[in-house]
Parts: C-alpha cells; sequence; structure tokens
C-alpha cells in the first residue's frame, strides 16, 4: 500500500513536470548547461520517453540536492521498480551485505564527510541507511573506504552501482562487463574465471545463443535476486535450501548439457570448495598454535586496536589486514584470495582459475606456513635453550660470588688481626668445601 | 588401410542414419526434449549438414552411452578427419603429454571414478589410453585432477578440448579465446602476453589481415601440429631440427617483418630463455645445498610419499608444490611461473610479460631463496654454536658432580669414623688438587 | 627556422621521388617482393596518398639503410608533424624518460649491439639521442633491455611505440590496446584499472560517447603532451601548477560529471597516493634500521656493483631488483608494485585495482616486512647473547687454565725437589685462595 501511494506520488510529479512540458523541469535550465552530458544521457533514456524527470528521481527540494544532502536510493528506484527492488532484498546484494560507510559511527565526522552523510543517513537520522559491521573496512582510510570498498558494497542501497545513473540502458546493465567491475580480483574472481572459461569465449565470439553470461546464471528471466540458484554459502543445516538451490542451477545448466554432466560439475566444485576450506582451516590451527605460544610477532598485545574486538586475537571472519605477522599475512592471502579462487574458479568451469590460480598457490602457501612456522619455533627453542645455559651459568657464578665475598671478609678479618692465622686457614677450608659439596 | 576401413565403417553408418531420414536418428525422438540445445547446435553444424548423426559418433549402443561407457576420443574423429589427426600426434597436443585420469593404476577406484573410465580404457582394457606420469596430478584430488588438470591435458585424446562438442564453427575452434582457456595463467600466459602484445591489439583492432593470432604461427594451413616452428623445447643435440623448426618459424614473421628484425627477436628470446634457466639452475643448487645439510623443513623423510619416487627428495621435472619448505616454493614459483612467463613473452613480444610479470620477479624470488637460505644457515649455526657451549658446560658440569659426590662420600666416612681426619683432609686436598690440574 | 627547412628537404625529397611515380621509389622493386606486408601496409596509407615515399622517412642512402645504421626517430616524424613532436617533448614520453639502451657507456659494445648504435647516436657521435641514467636498465641482459625495456621506454625518440611502422591508422594510435601494450602490469596497471571500470566497460559497450577513453582525458584534441591534467607527479613547490593541471583534468571529467563529485573523487585519489607513500616510507624506515646494525643478507658489501652507486647501499629510486634481502625484495613490491597499482587504480576509478590489487597487498607486505624484521632481530639477539656467554666461559676457562697451568708448574717443582712439601702446599693454597677471591 505505501509502496502504490510512493508509485502514485512520484507519477504525479512526474506528471506535474511534464505539464510543464519535458524540458520544463526546473533543473534542466541550468543543467543543460552545466552538466550536458548527463542531461543527453537522461534524453536518451527510457525515462525521458516515460516522462520520468529529474525531480521525480531527485526530489523537488533543490537546495538539498544542491547540499547534496539529498539522495536516489534503492527505495526510491523501488516506488517504480517494485519487482526488482523485492528480489534484490531477497539477494546477497539487498540482505546480508553489512558494508558501506562506517562516518558516524566509529570516526570524527569531518565536514567533507558530512557532505556525504545523505548517501547513508535519511536527513536528520543516526541511524545508517546500512548497518556497518566490516572490521576491514572500519580500518581503512575514508578515501579508501569511498574509492575501494563502498564503490561496490553500497548495491544494497545503491541501483546505479550496475545501472548507469542517468541512461537506462538495459544491455548495458546485463553486459558482462557490468558484473566485472566489482566480481573480479584476488578475493573473488568470478569475472575473469567466466571470461577465460568456455562460456566467456563462446559468448565473446557468438553471444547469448552460444554461452551463458552472468545474468544467464544469476538472473535468470531477469530476477535481481542474484543469489538463486547459489548453494553455496548456505548453511549445512538447511538441507532442503541446499538442494533447491541447485535444483534451480541445474535447471539452467540443463538447457545446454546433460543432467549428468552438470550434476558432477557442480559436485566436484562442492567437493573442490571442502577441500580448500580444510586446508585453510589446516593453516588456521597452526597459527592459533603459534599464538597460543606467544610466537606471533607482533603479538596481538602490541598491534593497533581492531575496530571490534579491540585487543582480541582474530584469525576469523573480521580479520584485518594490518598489524599481522608474516605467517598470517599468508593466511590471509589463503583464505581471501587462493581458496576463494580455487572453489569460484571450479564453479565457473575454468580449469586456470581452479588449478594455477588457486589450488597451487593454495598448497605452496600452506606450505610456507608451515614452514616459516617450524623456523619460529625453532629460533624459539634456541631462545630458550639460551634462558637455560645462560641460567645454569648464572647459578653458578652467584655461587662462586658468594664464596668470594665470604673469602674477601675472612681475608679482611685476618689481615685486622680479628682472626688468627689458623682459624683464617680452617674457615677457608670450610669454605673452599662448601663450594664443592 | 585401417583407417580407410574405419571411415568406410562411420559412412555407411552415417548413411544407414540418413536413410532412415535426418531426424530418424534413434537419439532424436528423446534427446529433442531431453538435451534440445545440444541437438540444435548439430542441426545447425556441418555435420548434420553430411548427415553426420549421433550414431556416426556416438555408436550404436545406446546402453553403452547412457552408462557413460561410450566415449567419442581422438581417434574416432580421425576416421574422417585423419590429417587433422596425423598432424595432431606429431605435436605436443598429441605425442607427450602424458596426462589424463590416474584412476585405474594409483588409487582406489570409487563408483563415481568407474563411470568415467570409458574417457580412458578400451571397455575391457586396464590399459589406459593416456599414461598418466605426472606427479603433480597424481598428487591432486579426483575432483582437481578432473575440473583443474585433464580439462586441458586430456587434449590428447580429446578433439572437443579445443572445438565444441555438437557444432562445427571452425571460426569459433581458431578463435584465438579458444586456445587461451587452456594456454593462459602463471604456468604458460602465452594468452595474456599475445592479447596485450601489439599483435594481439592490432589483431583485435582490424582482425587476421593486420596482425596475427595464435594460428597464424602455430597452425600454419590449418595444421594440427602445433608444436612445428618451435625449437624451444627441442633438445640441443637435434641442432638440425631446431633450426629447421626456427627457419620455419622465420619464413610466418617474414610475411610481415624483416628477416633481420624477426632473426634477431626470436634470438633474443632464445637468449632469455637460456638466462632464466641459468637463474633456476642457481636457485636449485641453492636449495640442494640446504637438503644435502638437513635444512630444509619439513625434511624429505617428513613428507608425505611422491606418487613416483617414495620418499626421494624431489626438485626436478616431477616435484610437487605439497609438502615443500619456504624456499622450495618460491623456488616451484620461479621454475614453473616466472621463468616461463619471462622467456614465453619476449616470444610472444610482450616486454610486461617478459620482463615485468617475469624478469622482475624471477629475479626478485632468487633473491628471497638466497636471503632465507643464508638465514636458515644462520639459525643453524646458532643451534650448533649453542650445542659447543652445552656440551662445554656440561662437560665442566659433569667433572665439577663427580667431585662433589666424591667429597660427600668422603665425608660420610670420616663422619662414620671410617677415616681419621687427617686422612680426610689429604685425600680431600687430593681431590682438589685433581680438579685445578 | 631549421625545422622549416627539414620539412621543405622531405617535402621535396617526397616530390623527387614521386616524380619518378609512386611506385618508382628505389626501395620498391626489392620490398615487394622481400617485404611485401610492409609495402602493403605503406600502399594503404595516408603517406602513400600524400606521397611520403621511402626515402622521404628512411633517407636516400640504401647502404646506411641496409647496414641498419639509418633509422627514423621522432625528430625526422617531426619535420612533417611538428606540433605532436613539441607536444610531446612536453610529455614524460618525451623529455624525462631517461631510458633507452645502455650500450656506449657502462658495457661493452658487441658486434650484434653496434649493428643498433644507430638507434640511439646520431652516426658518428658518441653522444648517446638518449641519456640512460636507469639503473635497472643497466643490470639486465643486453636482450632483457631490448625485449623487456627499450621496447616501450625508447618511446622518447620512436613514434613507431605508440604509432604502426608503416600504416598511419589514427583509430589503431587511439585505440586503448595500443597504449595498453605499455601501461600495463604490476608497475602500473592503468589499462587494467581503466580496462575493468565502469569507463573501460562502458566504453567496450558503447564506444567514446558513453565513456572516455585513454586519450578522452590524456590526449584531448590529440594533443601528444600526455602528461597535460596529470598533477600527481608536479612537485609540492610548484602548487601553481600543480592546481593549474588538475583544473584542466576537472574541466575534463565535469564533460559527464558534476564538479563535486570529480573533485571529491581525485582528491581521494590524492590522498591515497600520500596514503600509499607513508607507507612505503615506514617500511624504508625500517630497512635502512636494518642495514644500519648490518642486518640485511646479503650485505650490500656481498653485493655486485650497483651501476651507478657501485658498493652503496640503494633504496631510493635507483634501487636495483637483484641481490636483494627478502625484506627489502618485500619492500620492492611495495614500492614498485603495491603502492603504484593502488593509487593509479583509485585515480582510474577502479575499486579493486585501488583496494585489493593495490591497499591490501601494500599493507599485508608492510606486516610482512615488519615481523621479517623482527625475526631478524630475535635471531641476532640470540647470536649476541651466545657471544656473551660463550665470552663469559671463555673468560672463566681461561683464569681457570691459568691457575691450572701454575699448579702443574708447582707441582713439577715439588716433584723435582725444587720445593719442599710445605712450600707446596703453602703456594698451592695461595693459588686457591686468589682463584675465589
Amino acid at each position: 500500500m505505501r509502496h502504490l501511494l510512493a508509485a502514485l506520488i512520484v507519477m504525479i510529479a512526474a506528471m506535474v513536470s511534464a505539464g510543464n512540458s519535458r524540458a520544463g523541469d526546473p533543473c534542466l535550465a541550468c543543467h543543460e548547461k552545466e552538466t550536458p552530458a548527463i542531461v543527453q544521457f537522461w534524453k536518451n533514456s527510457a525515462h525521458f520517453q516515460k516522462q520520468v524527470t529529474c525531480v521525480a528521481c531527485h526530489g523537488s527540494d533543490i537546495e538539498a540536492n544542491h547540499r547534496r544532502t539529498a539522495t536516489v536510493d534503492a527505495s526510491r528506484c523501488g516506488t517504480c521498480h517494485a519487482k526488482a527492488l523485492t528480489d534484490h532484498k531477497q539477494s546477497k546484494h539487498g540482505i546480508s551485505l553489512k558494508a558501506g560507510r562506517g562516518c558516524t559511527r566509529n570516526q570524527t565526522v569531518s565536514e567533507e564527510q558530512q557532505k556525504s552523510c545523505a548517501l547513508c543517513h535519511k536527513p536528520g537520522s543516526a541511524k545508517p541507511l546500512v548497518d556497518v559491521e566490516c572490521a576491514m573496512f572500519l580500518a581503512q582510510s575514508p578515501e579508501m573506504q569511498r574509492q575501494g570498498c563502498s564503490a561496490c558494497h553500497l548495491v544494497e542501497t545503491r541501483c546505479d552501482t550496475c545501472h548507469t545513473r542517468h541512461g537506462t540502458d538495459l544491455g548495458a546493465a546485463r553486459d558482462p562487463g557490468t558484473c566485472s567491475t566489482c566480481h573480479m580480483g584476488p578475493d573473488h574472481p568470478q569475472a575473469e574465471a567466466w571470461e577465460t572459461s568456455r562460456h566467456g569465449v563462446l559468448f565473446k565470439q557468438a553471444g547469448r545463443a552460444a554461452a551463458p553470461s552472468c545474468t544467464t546464471c544469476h538472473m535468470q528471466a531477469g530476477s535481481h535476486n542474484v543469489s538463486k540458484g547459489i548453494s553455496s554459502g548456505v548453511p549445512n543445516e538447511e538441507q532442503g535450501r541446499k538442494q533447491e538451490e541447485r535444483a534451480f542451477m541445474l535447471s539452467i545448466c540443463s538447457q545446454c548439457h546433460t543432467k549428468a554432466f552438470s550434476t558432477r560439475s557442480l559436485a566436484d566444485a562442492d567437493r573442490i570448495e571442502e577441500q580448500t576450506a580444510a586446508l585453510v582451516d589446516e593453516a588456521k590451527q597452526i597459527i592459533q598454535g603459534l599464538q597460543k605460544d606467544g610466537l606471533l610477532s607482533p603479538s596481538p598485545a602490541e598491534r593497533r586496536d581492531h575496530p571490534l574486538f579491540g585487543k582480541t586475537f582474530v584469525i576469523g571472519p573480521h580479520m584485518l589486514y594490518e598489524d599481522l605477522s608474516l605467517v598470517e599475512s599468508l593466511f590471509f592471502k589463503m583464505k581471501m584470495f587462493y581458496a576463494l579462487t580455487a572453489y569460484k574458479g571450479a564453479f565457473h568451469q575454468n580449469p586456470d582459475y581452479a588449478h594455477w590460480f588457486g589450488n597451487a598457490p593454495l598448497k605452496l602457501t600452506l606450505s610456507e606456513i608451515k614452514s616459516q612456522a617450524a623456523l619460529l619455533r625453532q629460533v624459539d627453542r634456541l631462545g630458550k635453550r639460551i634462558d637455560n645455559l645462560g641460567s645454569t651459568t648464572k647459578a653458578e657464578q652467584g655461587e662462586f660470588e658468594d664464596i668470594k665475598k665470604k673469602m674477601r671478609i675472612l681475608n679482611e678479618k685476618r689481615l685486622k688481626g680479628e682472626i688468627s692465622e689458623t682459624e683464617y686457614q680452617g674457615k677457608k677450608n670450610k669454605l673452599l668445601n662448601e663450594k664443592v659439596q
């Protein structure tokens, strides 16, 4: 009901604007001069055709727009594109990213940052539109947060992460390149893996009829629930849902492959995911052992505070990549880069990503961690052996010094005539006896 | 003669099928419903035009096909494509890969795997169609073997490694992307090197007339002997063949370049290949030295058995990437990644692959190996010095304890009255004399 | 004036050649047979249309051309393309590369190399056309210099670094792929960063109208001053020029974006550049500390001579990647690969290059350097503790040996009858007293 009402308001706003003639939008007089390319993108768009004007999306509060405290988020797009928003919210894109700008919670807000508050907050509200619980994000500079993290992770609230801002070209939105701008890189090279797989190569040669692209498998029939068909992240307890997602994905594979072939291919990737997880876990145990024995340098106590857990040692989901010891740095790469590359490579049918970019460095790095852990323990044992040697020598030396001191006192007494030569000789022999007994 | 006969049988089978009308193939009734895309690919193919039906390739044993114990290997394709098969067998693709599934020789065969036996064995035969002598392959899980290794390395017996399964689009087969699905990645980035070289860029801009792609140089006139013109792997003893291959390649380069320019470019790449080999060998010597002195952790004895050589230390062609020490892991990357990238980058005229992706990490990693080897030796020397110190101290302490013990016995005798005070004093002085002499 | 004269000479030469009819160029008779593709490229070019014949560029000295001592450098192209050359000389491409062949200055010149002298020297002149002051270049083999370095770094004197040699297709020259052949790789992945950014993806989808490519921002209106608009390398002292360059770049961004958005995006990248520089500097301090304390292995004295600074320790602009210790190798990657990737990724609006390929490995590697430095210091301390233990023991042992020696002499005297038993006992007790006092 609320959606209908909102949609109605937008439509009325659009009609009012259009009533002023299309070109009569209050923004155009200036913006045709100030930002002509933006206006031109819009004029080429379906929005223009359907008389969706500037104010329809940006609202009519010109002041707020110029102060950049008004923004166009997913809920605004959803007033017209309700089905897409509902699907989006059911996907990893829309539900569980828990990433975005941490401005109001964990940092002092600079004037520069305040201008951007509207990207995350409804005006006047301290509650962010997006909860930020990503330690890795919180450990970065505001500039890296914006350019490195939020550029992708604001997808929860920002439709223009995939869609161009003022154009409405669906071809562009569906283009695998669009997905690739985020789904690439060492942490999840889906783009690279698909692009150089038989699927990607055939798609490039002959388009959608010849082979699947991202949307073929992950946005069937234009659904914005991009997580549909992915059983990988579903907890083992939810076997029903796991099977349901797999069945959906197999129905897509089966459009070109036999079900037997597809079933085995995806089952192979499942096993590879489990195998990589086991290798990561093996490395984790080794590092936890080193940490327990105080062999990590810097020690957790010597590190800057973890944004969520302070001085606690973190090697789980909220692990940072700052202030690590060498073995932890290697572990980070295993967990965040190579393991993901190996199994996502397998799920995207790319032998090089599964094996050479994934499995090989994963196992090589596990070897490096083990070997370096052995060196750390070897060096530690040397230190302990020196401690033992040192303490033995020190104890002996202490005893020795003690006797020397007593002998000096005895000699002084003799020299002062306080004891006779015979007394001195007797006491001296007694002292020497004690020393060797 | 046998080939002719086989070809005849296939032709007759094809004609018989065609006699039942094209659509009359026994498979189609079901498969048009079950796997419509596959049928459609075939219907768009030259095979369909020439009445090469399902049974022509898959045989008429429907049971075997449904059990997946019948398979279409290179020899089947060769019954019609005899020249292509002969060329293929003379190339590295067809002769010497020695890779594939190791199911029947080195592992217990699971039910899952048995279903795939036909991919490697003729029914009833224990001898694999492909010999498996690749230790790296044998050390992987069956899933990684399938998804990571065999996807490329079955090219020996499987034409569909390059050709699509049910289509016959030669444009697709010749597309550089098709070669790239295997000839990419850290172990041999020919695809990446070519693609971002002037050749690759010009080819992308203006096609085959403007610049060479993979097939221009490596499959001249459609030859399936992809090794023709490559002198790099030819043993130094076979100078005649080496020169012959080079002359062939120069004849291709000379279609666009002066012979002088091409000769020097390829000679440069030859030298770079030699130089990288020398750097790899330098690293190998260092590691063999460490191994001889027992400084690798884990030691070869502590590792899982090598699939071919058991507990023997392997750093040659059959080196694994499991259970390595840190310096060996670095060596593996030098040998398998950076050296190959440097000289294959040079052969494909790509400065960034020759230098920044190849030469620079190759030399950096050699430095890392040397530096880490120095650290291992330094730590080892510390251990030996402590051994020496410990043994000195221990010897002295032993002597000391011995005298103390004798003194205690002497004192007991005195206290028991077994020896006189004078006797005691004499023996005691004798003991003390012994200690300091 | 000299330019005008030179241009006139070329024009006259061209007209004279053309007078012999286009096909009448003295080179064509042979080269149409010897290098038909080169001739064909030329025949398809604007040069052919405008009667710019072989001799117009290569000169009429056939002997010199066949000996490869005549060459076509930028100044030759500039006789016609004066504006392009002037712009080029004002850019980083044309002024400050200081890279090229080091043949005549630092190495013995082989016959092979001498043939290429004309690429760098005017005939008869020892002064290279390009000054070579790049230590990294000088440390490479001549083959790697040619294939890995000069292929890009001769851009200062060679227009064919970007333009094809005998064609004049401006589309090819402007193609982002052309720039990419050099501006790629770990040392400055501008190509990769742009290509997988929204800009690159939209450009690939819909061309120049949809999004900027390299030339849009860096060669506005066809200017060959590719450094225009880049404030990043401008020294902080030249604030005026810094602001001027930034203003120019913002004028380009503003063709599509609001000025506020563009200003903040570029300011973010500025901050990220500063932040990465600070992290690199932190690592540098650590390594300089290790070097000061003699903890780098190999030590600078143990290394081969640095081409410019001999045995001096170099970790600044002329750092090599040979003969480094492990921490220096890691530092090289921070400085030359990850820092550059992070901020150039940000300047090209690519979150994955800014963050996952840049910032994350930059910080991980800093951690690795710190952790390894701590290990080196720990091992060094162990060595010193053993030295102390050893010297203590040795001192004690020395004292001990001294007394033992004196006791032996005393005993000998007693046995020889040189001293009485009482004298012996007295002297012996005195010695023992000394020992414990």
